[in-house]
């Protein structure tokens, strides 16, 4: 079956985040003052699986090895299983 | 009022994503074969307008002079009200 993967990553509490509070500097040399701004990533992929939990299992790994760094990240993953049932047939 | 703000920015289509590609090809070595993989960034942060289409106007204002690249970017802005009413004083 396919699934449509995303994964949501932000840095853990505490982290600095210098990208965000650029963003925050610029925003406020722009005149617009903003508070606790903060940046998440979203990465999104479609993938084959034999069901929802092999499905999360194997984006678990690929988050653990690849996406992001468990030491100094947080992540959410969202599966979606694509449905590909054609409307005109049933 | 306070708003929560959210913006999400991606690239629009036929733009190259170095990143999702190399995400994608990063992946495979680690033998997961995923499809169509690509990445959007959050950005979000606390405001004062006077109301939800002043916030919106501004953060559009943002997102066009500092946030994105509107020629190669697309945003959608979600706008929060945030609500201080305690729940022990009503």
């Amino acid at each position: 079956m396919m699934y449509d993967i995303e994964v949501k990553v932000s840095l853990k509490a505490g982290m600095l985040n210098p990208e965000a509070t650029t963003i925050q500097r610029s925003l406020s040399l722009l005149g617009y003052e903003v508070k606790g701004t903060k940046t998440k990533e979203i990465i999104s992929f479609v993938m084959e699986a034999e069901s929802e939990d092999d499905a999360r299992a194997k984006v678990d790994d690929m988050c653990q090895k690849l996406l992001c760094n468990p030491i100094i990240h947080n992540y959410t993953i969202k599966i979606i299983k694509m449905d590909f049932t054609c409307a005109s047939c049933e």
